[in-house]
């Protein structure tokens, strides 16, 4: 009963992770009651991000020119290059005030889904092996995300490159009641020595 | 360090109703990975709402066309109106059968916030009085739907119209122990008689 270009906004909402039917009816209805010039202006922001949002040559960054707007920063350490899966991953690592560049896998290896090292731009990391002295591996730590680590690993051997990953642990502010028994596990087995100094 | 289309996309989400910094972010990056075509496809969506969607000239529901689907539908029954809220409350109404057909208010009564009768479509009832059998008062059991539902009431003082609402009592499913005491108190006082036949 609903008019159809009405519908067609639901269903298009309806796409999106973690959005349901009445969500996304919701969503809708807020649509057609809010200001239609900022509803305007939202679907021409969609438009132009699918035209315009491409990979940055370098690192595979997402950015709107050829290269991106980290990989063209000189300020930047070069030499320091942290590996992550997606480009949503370095907005969470800029935050840390981390001040190398990055390069960006595209996903994780997975040899169950078919996912092997040629579907992602794993190999183009050792391309830059003369520039660089440190890489820092920053996969989540699941299956595949350790998998891909040590692929990477792998790829660096022989050479003169430090690789590191992203400590593993208790997260700041947790409570060990509630922390799962690998973590735990890992926690002690990678246990970091206190001294006074 | 993000580029400035997917920007636009973040604060274009973060102006929906429960769509957060966070929320907004994933939602504009699972744009950007998902099938482009899509994307263009829910942005020419949001377009044509706010190009095509109007109000019905009688019930003030939201339509394409001068006219709804449902007040141009003639095997329903024009007798019985059933007052509501908004446009996205006849969606819900409609689920449970209902064949009558609707007016549309636009907001509810709320001194306090100066919106009064004519900041809503509630006069414009009246004007259908003679073909009118029944209203069915459809507002939010809240303060601001009981004064509206008391002073659509007043309307129809002296006429020959019915006027009844929905009625109020525990929620089916409900527990009598988590029940709050209005409610608990109205159901009491609206009690129904069990017949046996």
């Amino acid at each position: 009963m609903l008019p159809e270009t009405l519908e067609n906004v639901i269903h298009g909402f309806r796409q999106f992770p973690g959005i349901g039917k009445k969500t996304a009816r919701r969503l809708a209805f807020h649509a057609l009651n809010t200001d239609q010039n900022s509803i305007k202006a939202f679907a021409q922001s969609l438009f132009d991000m699918t035209d315009k949002i491409k990979k940055c040559k370098i690192c595979f960054n997402i950015t709107e020119k050829n290269i991106c707007a980290i990989c063209s920063d000189n300020s930047r350490d070069g030499c320091i290059v942290c590996i992550v899966e997606s480009p949503s991953d370095i907005t969470l690592i800029e935050q840390t005030g981390f001040r190398g560049k990055y390069h960006v896998l595209g996903g994780l290896l997975s040899p169950l889904d078919g996912i092997g090292p040629d579907d992602l731009n794993i190999r183009m990391i050792t391309q830059k092996l003369n520039e660089l002295k440190e890489v820092i591996i920053a996969t989540n730590p699941s299956v595949e995300g350790e998998t891909t680590a040590l692929y990477i690993v792998d790829q660096f051997k022989n050479t003169n490159v430090k690789v590191s990953r992203l400590a593993r642990g208790l997260p700041s502010g947790g409570n060990l009641e509630y922390i799962d028994e690998l973590t735990l596990l890992r926690s002690i087995a990678e246990r970091v020595e206190i001294t006074n100094s």
